[in-house]
């Protein structure tokens, strides 16, 4: 089975969701062109980018067989099927689900509510959204804590998010509270297992891409 | 590789996550034991559930080695891998990953909106959220209507939703069209070619879980 390769990643390299595909290639060693959409000036909304992408998201992977593939978890298990090593993504079907689990939980409640609360709250945002609305934002500031709160308790009783290793559950969860600087906040007081996890992590040579 | 098996669903069966599940086992004709939450009275916020699943959501998994999964798409990867034929989410790494965007595109435009304009404007279902956002939940109704144009274009091109064949992106997205009758409303005129789906989809033995 000849796998077609990856060309080229579309990305805005500042955006959360193309950070998760370039700590993700980073951890596999994997070095690829990268072409920047500058999404703060609508370039992502654009036909040109619509038609090649099928949607006005970044990341974007073009692989050799000229298709296209968006949204940044699959691109990295395809990723990971073209580079198994290091394993990001489960090594057998029971780790992959848990992974997966964590991962999602990761994106849902911790990487979701602090994009919310950016995307609605921070008026240079308002370029990201059709529609801000304040009130939302608001009441995703207090689900984020206690999702931060709900992380910080799991990293009390487990090395990493999904089990004993670094996974794809962590770079999600880097990248989410690495975008809080743009909140000018942190964790809530007393987070210590989070923000030590939060150290081992940052210490990680693909956490300067 | 002895995998553990599937032994019971925890779930709340009207819910559109549980559905998923549901009609995706339907698919595979496994049948397992149905335990019910009653999420309208709480009983996912409870302590016993929580402790049991680690996350207040549903569908919760119970596995034969005595753990428990959580996150509708990571329990469906793994029945997929106990349960390979008929194949929903993939057979090779390429697919995998073009099933995965269709998938994650249904679940963020569609589901996603569709769930966000129920949860925020319905007022019997303030019980599933901590704070009802009224405003959030109009400013969804104009995403949810351009994601379903954007369904409606896509199924123009394609008889499913990720391609040829019937998958786990259409189990997602007909469970948030079927959603919809809480709004009472359907999908925008004109959108033709997602009615005529619609159609094919409910017409098939799963669609009635």
């Amino acid at each position: 089975m000849s796998l077609p390769t990856l060309v080229r990643i579309f990305e805005s390299h500042r955006a959360p969701n193309p950070r998760r595909v370039s700590i993700f290639l980073a951890e596999k060693r994997v070095e690829v062109e990268r072409v920047e959409v500058d999404i703060m000036a609508g370039e992502h909304f654009a036909d040109a980018h619509r038609k090649k992408a099928g949607s006005h998201h970044v990341p974007v992977a073009e692989l050799s067989d000229g298709s296209f593939l968006t949204e940044t978890v699959a691109i990295c298990r395809y990723v990971e099927a073209l580079h198994p090593e290091p394993n990001l993504m489960g090594a057998d079907a029971k780790e992959t689900a848990v992974i997966e689990m964590w991962q999602r939980r990761m994106e849902f409640s911790v990487l979701q509510n602090i994009a919310f609360v950016a995307r609605h709250t921070i008026p240079a945002m308002q370029a990201l959204e059709h529609e801000q609305v304040p009130e939302w934002g608001r009441a995703c500031a207090s689900r984020m804590e206690e999702a931060l709160k709900g992380l910080d308790e799991r990293l009390r009783e487990s090395p990493f998010i999904a089990g004993a290793r670094f996974t794809i559950a962590d770079i999600t969860a880097w990248v989410a509270l690495d975008f809080m600087r743009v909140l000018r906040r942190g964790p809530p007081d007393g987070c210590e297992a989070l923000l030590e996890w939060h150290d081992r992590v940052k210490a990680r040579p693909s956490a300067t891409v």
